[in-house]
């Protein structure tokens, strides 16, 4: 290159010439945090993994044998862009348990719901378009959201789920400001990080919403089999068909590593998302689609949801219980009854970003609210997962997390400040979701 | 939605609210001919398809079968964005065999090289900017072009590969426009479809060009190892780590199916090219990666990669030999040495878009040359492959054509005319590459 630069330099010599989109994108908290909280000695309170090890290896190891060597022609061969025909018509058997009658054609395969997540935000956003999304939301769908240069707009949340009359206002002033939202996304189920659910009267009122706006509404629903207390929740989808995109993966139900999502989608709209698949990476692996599609034809992969649900619960009362124990005053949080997350906003004066530090020196980990937030709001809270350690491990971890919170507030009271808390996490606005001390 | 509409109509209510991206989104020629040259009964000689009956299946099925038994919690979980480290080490190894000395940390795993194309032309391409590329292309980088708004400006080819010196000419002219070039997208090996190798005093030549005009270089090679006559020749990254992107893939050399390629790029592209993953897909399949690791590690895979070699070449010995003796005066066609393609010029006065009904109804398929440009050439030309047909299949492939051909050319004689071809499969200029009647 004519560009001045040392050979092997890590100067970055195409600094000018990036798109402007590339300017939104930046390594997420979660990211950073990976490499630390996977250390033996951390607690990880921080990932979303499902838990693998309560999965029938021997069972799975058998599907994916005999994949190969009775049809590995076709499981190791390019496939359609919009992906396996047998294993769309398995999802849509899949989606019936909440209510959804769709047609195998309306689905596209895609690689984790992640890609469809990108696919629809691809095709919908110009940049400055707003994305309305809940106060938070899930970190991933707010880098992509970011990447494509889209304005999101969050929208408080409580113990019911997204605020109805909170949702109203935000439309009316971005229509107001000129702008234009092209969806409002929304995670429904055991929300990602909130922990909360979209009560069934608010469904009603929030589809009515979107609809009296002309609104399309995507609904993301990785967890919504993943329920502690009772059946699936009828889907948003199951009553809007023209209105709603529904966002659905395997990752949580039984696995993420063959990264096996799908969208639903308009039929128009699902043209469009198929043409991006292929724009995107021509077609989702073959391989990965008839794994689970035998997955799902040959085993019982319902009773497999029923011992992630019981796992998780277990899980779930534990960090339920020790933070009922060990938190101190003026600490809330929400009280999941399904998937993988615990919101916990701190007390006064406390900052989680920069907390985090202290944190992981007590061997405990956590993601900062901050992650949740497109907007810099979120210090004051935090995401805690139940899904990956065991109840002792989440006990202990619980244990060390507080102590951390029981030394910050100290400093508080000694000098006023916590490790590092300056005035955006004392005074900023309580985002979401609403107090639930116990 | 407040939009009137039938319910379960396929008019799409949402025609005015796609990003101005999706205007560029639209179905690949080949894509409309999936479904008709899969009929048992028509000899296509229209797609990529590698030959997997040539795959050792009980080998692969072990691999698999281990795979989940003994680190199934690990291949089937989440991995990270950049992809799977031992696997990075294994596609160094791949790479030297061209002459590329790259570490793993320079390299990133994704589905498919298509994601690659995807995610270079993400971070660099803002609408408007220019990609310069041969003459033909590849149809599915010119798809990924086009869904990021770029306009593609295309370098004639000969036998040698691009011509340097009209190389040279797009350069100054993009600038000379006041655009903005942001990279030269190549294929060198065995280039897909015109079937033709950059010679290697070209190459030295070409990236002497680009570097002298700051152009970044994307060196796509899925087929560099697939060469007929003797071993890879220097990748171009060999000699520039600084100014090239590299791409490989397994889809040719081992199953598409897994879809796993990768890019090697400078480390700060490749920073930005992992970010633009995660918001992407998340991470690419842990289990596609660790199967093609295990495969790498434990199977003889370059004996492998000689068996297709020699399947291929025996593919091409058959097709170029009836071409020989079936294909009337004024056609010509390209002399591949390695990979799956030949490039056919039609006699003056035959259009191949025009003329592949007629084609498939006399039961053999090819892929139109338009399909190969992003400005409407190529009409005069048409890909032709031998990759998945077995040698009598191709023979009587090349047979039928000869004969659709025939008819062709008697039509024309008799009314001026082939079966719709109108001025611009007569007048086009030849694009590529030159002339080589045998």
């Amino acid at each position: 290159m004519n560009v001045p630069q040392t050979p092997g330099s890590r100067l970055d010599a195409y600094i000018d010439r990036y798109a402007a989109r590339t300017r939104g994108m930046s390594a997420s908290e979660i990211r950073a945090l990976f490499a630390v909280a996977s250390r033996p000695e951390v607690v990880s309170l921080a990932g979303g993994m499902p838990y693998l090890p309560a999965l029938p290896l021997d069972a799975v190891s058998t599907v994916v044998e005999k994949l190969v060597s009775e049809r590995g022609t076709v499981a190791l061969q390019y496939g359609s862009g919009q992906g396996d025909e047998t294993l769309r018509e398995q999802i849509c058997q899949v989606m019936a348990l909440e209510g959804i009658d769709a047609h195998p054609d309306d689905v596209i395969v895609t690689v984790g719901s992640q890609q469809a997540l990108d696919l629809v935000t691809r095709i919908f956003i110009d940049p400055g378009d707003v994305i309305i999304a809940e106060a938070p939301s899930y970190v991933g769908a707010l880098g992509t959201f970011g990447s494509y240069q889209a304005e999101v707009v969050h929208v408080e949340m409580d113990d019911e789920g997204v605020i109805p009359e909170h949702l109203r206002n935000a439309i009316q002033s971005v229509r107001a400001s000129g702008r234009r939202a092209k969806f409002f996304y929304t995670i429904p189920n055991f929300h990602n990080p909130a922990g909360v659910s979209l009560s069934v009267p608010r469904r009603r009122e929030v589809l009515a919403i979107c609809q009296q706006a002309g609104l399309l509404v995507l609904e993301d629903n990785p967890y919504g089999l993943l329920g502690f207390d009772s059946g699936p929740v009828r889907a948003m989808r199951a009553d809007d068909a023209d209105g709603v995109i529904y966002l659905g993966s395997f990752s949580k139900t039984f696995a993420p590593g063959f990264r096996v999502g799908w969208a639903v989608a308009p039929h128009a709209v699902r043209e469009k998302l198929v043409l991006a698949a292929e724009a995107s990476v021509l077609c989702p692996p073959s391989f990965s689609q008839l794994a689970v599609s035998t997955y799902l034809a040959t085993q019982p992969w319902q009773e497999q949801i029923k011992v992630y649900r019981e796992l998780y619960r277990e899980r779930r009362d534990a960090m339920l219980e020790s933070l009922a124990d060990l938190m101190p005053p003026g600490a809330r949080w929400t009280h999941p009854t399904g998937g993988f997350y615990v919101w916990l906003t701190l007390p006064p004066g406390l900052d989680s970003k920069a907390m985090l530090p202290r944190a992981v020196t007590a061997r405990v980990a956590y993601v900062p609210g901050t992650a949740f937030f497109a907007d810099g709001f979120g210090a004051s809270s935090l995401r805690l997962s139940y899904c990956y350690p065991t109840p002792d491990r989440i006990r202990e971890g619980v244990r060390r997390f507080a102590g951390v919170l029981e030394e910050e507030l100290e400093l508080w009271s000694t000098f006023g400040t916590g490790s590092g808390a300056g005035g955006l996490g004392r005074t900023e606005r309580v985002d979401a979701p609403s107090p639930d001390t116990t």
